[in-house]
């Protein structure tokens, strides 16, 4: 499904961003040649190897998959794809790319959203796809080893029977694997609940760019003893090793998950609302998610979320959808009725209306309508979406002033921008801010960066909430990161990286 | 009161470990002198500097408390004390120290258990006591901005009155500081439920030791712009730099708390029963602790815990404390009430008996029973302390081999090591195996180490699960730790650290 909207997508979009082998930070590194795949040709199963160079020469669009990114902006130019099975193999692939100066893109599931994971190049490409096997379980500490290229979904299925769930879920399940959210520490849905992989992350396999196996596969919840490199690696979007293991906490399955959503007569409500629903629903809520009126009235137009009638709506800011995820639905449906009836019968309510779902139809309805954002904007036009963190507070200030500033421009209109619109996690102060145009425009996109970037800047919040840098925002990170801090990334690179083989041109630039 | 007990023990254990400069790995470093200390008196009050050196000597005692450590086992020959406000200050005295290649010991509330608080020689100590503001509390994230010498227990009380707890807590946590929570990734007795401080830790303000800032102070709980610096901070034993401001998620406090104590027939028990009550309590479940029998009547015997009756414990090999924290007290109590029957009524049931808590009073008693143990211990002998990190189902292996170990040495006898007992944090996998034994012996040290080393590796467990490696434990830093993984932490070290000021001798040899 997601494969086939990959394609549909790429096609609307066949601006081509150029990027020329003068912006690789190592001008030293070479392409791939024919006698680099016969090397690999000696270890490698045939399938291993997908390459447009003889002696076994693919037909160019078999390529195309892995050249092209998720959102259709990136394209890269690489002759070849390695399909590694084991981390053996890995190891010799990068040894020999690190010889040989031949710099390198580690592929996952292709959903990245920031342009990392293709080549801006003729980097080589390293799919995990072929290392998806589940090492080992422990159904009593939650415990899950997997190969770096399992596909999230199916982790998740394979934890389901032992009433485990994996700690981060996505829209991107079917497709993103275990070692692609580790590489961009992906956020995603349960974040509010069971926190970043920084914590749930127990152990990586890696495959440092000259080819050593930096085996820190552990299973062990605590281990105090140095620096916790691992860590270095959650976020890094490839450019300091290939993940070839994920040593990962999964928390028991939720019994219950109940659902709700909440119209409020004004923003100003979202964060009392917030603080009466933490301090009631306690270690039950699971989500507490914002979507703004005009957000949500896009989604109802495209055929989402009938959950609301428009008696419920009328005169409605904003609204709300909480999740509960708890051990025993009785104790629930109890807190959750409580919240509402206090929300409901208070002097000055903080709600004007409030719909429970009744029954697991109702529920993935509901959810169907926050996640439908994302697809009705799809429908709507040409999206700019910025994904940032900003205070709490700031929520609609930032899409207001968004709004003013490109009407000052002269760009708010039918030609032009169509809607500006916010919706997110408030639980992680994440907003995604949509700029909703007819096509895309240089004037457009000159109104609104470096603007976002600035707003984003003197909030102190981040450019990139979830997506990372990829190639998309390397020029945009100083707006979140100081010049020390870029600094000691780059030596730190210099330290696992000093060839610059890894993902050249993806984060640092 | 830790202050009290801390002179006690230092008296009891006078013992000098004989570190000498030859053990510094940069026999470079220059010691403190008057003039290093006229310098800082230029931009530190008076009450900031203390030394033994010009224009105002003090007396050599009041240095004692800073040059050794709480488990009176390291003693430094710092002459000069610095307790700087500001992080200026800070970065006024580290720009100094990295100029004049003079080593540096940052200083929290000394309470560290590995001898990484106290100079190994001469080294200037940097405490954070007088750094000990709040900066910012939102109430409504529960984000805490604070000075890293903010004492643990003032902060917990700081946000009490929000409905808000620290993420972490821990036995010393009236003298420790969270910078030196954070400094030795403090784990404690809430990791089961709040993660460990990699996830929990949203930002850190740092002076590198060449005087710099490194202000990664967010509030943000999602930023994904580069790499994750902070977390090589978190638990490098100030090594890397001097950590001067924390920002921390606190978790809402819980609405109830519960425990209750259960006598098992068999450690064999241990396991199903985790899983059994993990499913049962699910989100509610904060505390899952192992005593074994021999802990358990070292406990009893030094007055702890009348809560269970002679008849009660017969028969029983092992305990185990459950706590629960959750939203509300009738759901919790349910839910606990219906576990106890669900184990009583089983036809073959995992436990013997079990006591829940009736009262605040007992909820204490019960606490007071496991945390007793440590107390018992000291009063029964001179302990070797290993806090390790094995698979669960190890844990009564590991110390019923380390008991015959000893014996088939000829050492379990009243003159050598009268208890091998073990008890610690089932959830987290942490084993504290503690060795009483009637006087420090060199036979028994060298029964011990490296067998406990080697127990660990042979289980891939850690050598150091909550206590970091400190001054302790560098030599055994490769039973936990691969030879790449030291290599690289030792060229990390090299990027933040090149003149080797930080905290020599600690961590890597
Ligand atoms: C529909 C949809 C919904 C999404 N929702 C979310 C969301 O809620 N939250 C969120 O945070 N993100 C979200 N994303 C983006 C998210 O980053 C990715 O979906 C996912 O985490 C990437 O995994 P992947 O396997 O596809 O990695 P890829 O896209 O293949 O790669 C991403 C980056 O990681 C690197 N990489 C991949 N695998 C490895 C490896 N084994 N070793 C080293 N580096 C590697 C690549 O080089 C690249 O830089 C979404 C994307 C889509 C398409
Ligand atoms: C009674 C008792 C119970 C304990 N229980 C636990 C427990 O349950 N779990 C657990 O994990 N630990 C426990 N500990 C040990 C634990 O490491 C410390 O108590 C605490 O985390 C250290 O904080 P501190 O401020 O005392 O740091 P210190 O002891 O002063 O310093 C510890 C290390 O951190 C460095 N450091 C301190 N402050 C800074 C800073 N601002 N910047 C950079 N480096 C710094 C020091 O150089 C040193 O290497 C216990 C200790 C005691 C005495």
């Amino acid at each position: 499904m997601l494969a086939a909207r990959l394609w549909a997508r790429q096609r609307a979009l066949p601006r081509r961003v150029g990027f020329s082998t003068a912006a690789l930070p190592h001008t030293s590194l070479n392409p791939v040649t024919e006698q680099d795949v016969a090397h690999f040709s000696k270890f490698l199963a045939p399938n291993s190897i997908i390459s447009t160079l003889s002696p076994n020469p693919c037909a160019p669009d078999e390529l195309e998959t892995y050249n092209n990114d998720w959102i259709g902006r990136f394209h890269g130019q690489s002759t070849t794809v390695l399909k590694p099975k084991t981390t053996q193999e890995v190891s010799e692939i990068l040894k020999w790319c690190n010889d040989h100066r031949i710099a390198v893109v580690p592929q996952g599931g292709n959903t990245g959203l920031v342009g990392g994971s293709v080549p801006v190049n003729n980097e080589l490409i390293l799919s995990l796809a072929n290392m998806n096997k589940v090492r080992s379980f422990d159904p009593i500490s939650g415990i899950l080893v997997a190969d770096a290229g399992c596909i999230l979904q199916s982790l998740t299925d394979y934890v389901a029977p032992h009433n485990h769930i994996m700690p981060v879920d996505l829209g991107a399940k079917g497709s993103c694997q275990i070692g692609g959210n580790v590489a961009t520490n992906a956020g995603g849905l349960r974040l509010l609940r069971y926190g970043s992989l920084h914590g749930t992350v127990l152990g990586l396999e890696v495959v440092l760019p000259d080819g050593r196996i930096l085996d820190q596969l552990t299973t062990l919840r605590k281990d105090n003893t140095g620096y916790d490199l691992k860590q270095l690696f959650i976020g890094a979007e490839g450019t300091l090793g290939v993940i070839t293991g994920v040593s990962i906490l999964t928390p028991p399955a939720p019994q219950a998950s109940n659902n709700v959503i909440l119209a409020l007569p004004t923003f100003d409500n979202v964060l009392p609302l917030y603080q009466t629903v933490k301090r009631q629903l306690s270690e039950i809520l699971s989500a507490f998610e914002f979507i703004d009126r005009t957000a949500y009235d896009l989604a109802v137009k495209h055929g989402q979320g009938r959950a609301l009638s428009e008696e419920d709506t009328k005169g409605a800011e904003c609204f709300v959808l909480v999740e509960t995820s708890g051990g025993r639905r009785e104790h629930d449906e109890e807190k959750l009725n409580d919240l509402l009836e206090l929300l409901l019968s208070a002097d000055k309510p903080l709600i004007n209306t409030g719909v429970l779902s009744q029954s697991p139809a109702q529920f993935i309805s509901l959810w169907a309508l926050r996640e439908g954002v994302t697809e009705a904007v799809s429908k709507e036009g040409k999206a700019y979406k910025y994904d940032i963190s900003v205070p709490l507070s700031s929520f609609k200030e930032v899409v207001d002033n968004t709004r003013e500033h490109l009407r000052s421009k002269g760009l708010l209109h039918d030609k032009a921008v169509k809607y500006v619109l916010g919706y997110g996690h408030v639980g992680d102060g994440n907003l995604h801010l949509n700029i909703v145009a007819d096509a895309y425009l240089p004037e457009i996109e000159n109104a609104l960066e470096p603007y976002i970037y600035e707003v984003v800047a003197a909030h102190r919040g981040s450019i990139s909430a979830e997506h990372g840098i990829g190639a998309m925002k390397t020029h945009a990170l100083p707006y979140s990161k100081s010049a020390i801090s870029i600094e000691l990334m780059k030596k730190i690179k210099q330290v696992f990286d000093p060839r610059g083989i890894m993902n050249p041109g993806k984060v640092l630039e």
